[in-house]
């Protein structure tokens, strides 16, 4: 099942290329329906917090040269930079140096709060693509990763919840203008997604819409103004931003 | 006027030690009055995020031994770490060395995008006290400062919001079972609040609920399972709360 946020704030779920409008994400229909082309996508999540993984793929984190974490290395994106599929970011000013993540993402749907890992996939709404765009010099000059990462419209998500997939094995694709840049599978985390939830419920509570990216594989590198950028989740779909032109 | 938070979420103003019932944060009064000692306080803010400054004291940078810096060092604290006055906080499993920071709270009343210093005010709601608890351990070893400051608990906020008030010189405390621990003015802030809005606001939208946690003075230091620590600051009020006992 496909779940959509769209317009002002309403969901529904994406049958084919019509939209079935429903009460809340995944909840009863109202009748409605609405061609998918004729909506506005929204950020298919309503978070109050995105929980990310730094270094959870090996090879980006060699690429980095930076050790293997013996933990989940965790950091935080604020709601603020969510940004929807189909949504044109401003380059900031503060950076030089603004780069492409490639992520799958997990919307939780049950409040989670010390939950063991063979229970946290039950706790689990969907997945979708992420876009974890970063400043990579304010990464480096600024006391935590708040510039870096959470600058406005630096959370692209969507285009949509996809219910029912096993995540452990999906393929990943970053494009850059069409081209691409990154191309790996999932089976390549370090840390699976229900070792992650349970070491971040263990000491913070995920409420449901709260957001974990789940680290980004190696390929990174620079956008810049007037690119266009996507990323590709087998049995999601394509979640595509634009950089804006200067 | 002082704004508090109550029961399951209701609103009100505080006059004497009687609550009068408003529609929302500073909204019209529904009639209903209730005894201040009947209440149950809830934080006075509902952010969508916590946005805290490091090292804005310079005293408390000499502390902890690091430089005073040319800009401000943001992080962020998620909103599962706000606890009421008055609430009982578990020490986490996973440190030990958690540390009390007491520090001046600013709450965000109109949405604030790209401000200037010179208007960044017009756009405050009030302000509160907050505890910043801080898991030093963690802060240490971890990628970035999440199971440091965003656990569950970790951002005690409250009594309440007093909204007439001139942040730039109040005299703050923090104590630890009753004894003044830290001591300091909020004029000796190295960034003024003003400058700390629009900085932020230059790159990332603050939300009308949104909370600045202006940073802690020199004074630091370790809080023990059954501690009770309170923040003490000139024109608003008491916050307290204890370290459940194991």
């Amino acid at each position: 099942m496909k779940i959509v946020r769209f317009g002002r704030g309403s969901w529904g779920i994406l049958e084919g290329e019509t939209i079935r409008v429903t009460r809340g994400p995944g909840g009863s229909f109202t009748g409605k329906r609405i061609p998918l082309s004729e909506a506005k996508l929204l950020p298919p999540a309503r978070p109050t917090k995105i929980v990310c993984v730094g270094r959870n793929y090996r090879k980006h984190a060699q690429e980095m040269g930076e050790e293997v974490p013996p933990e989940p290395g965790l950091f935080l994106k604020a709601p603020n930079a969510l940004a929807p599929h189909g949504a044109s970011i401003p380059y900031p000013s503060f950076t030089k140096s603004l780069h492409y993540e490639g992520e799958l993402a997990v919307v939780i749907g049950r409040r989670m709060r010390r939950v063991p890992e063979e229970k946290a996939l039950f706790h689990v709404l969907g997945y979708t693509c992420a876009l974890d765009l970063t400043a990579r010099d304010a990464q480096k000059t600024d006391l935590q990763w708040i510039r870096a990462k959470s600058a406005d419209g630096f959370c692209p998500l969507g285009p949509w919840i996809e219910t029912e997939l096993d995540p452990s094995d999906l393929r990943l694709r970053t494009f850059v203008n069409g081209e691409v840049r990154q191309d790996a599978r999932t089976s390549a985390m370090i840390f699976s997604i229900p070792f992650l939830l349970a070491y971040i419920s263990s000491f913070m509570t995920l409420e449901p819409g709260d957001v974990l990216l789940t680290g980004t594989p190696e390929g990174v590198g620079e956008l810049r103004p007037g690119d266009e950028a996507a990323v590709d989740i087998e049995g999601i779909g394509r979640l595509s931003v634009r950089i804006a032109p200067i």
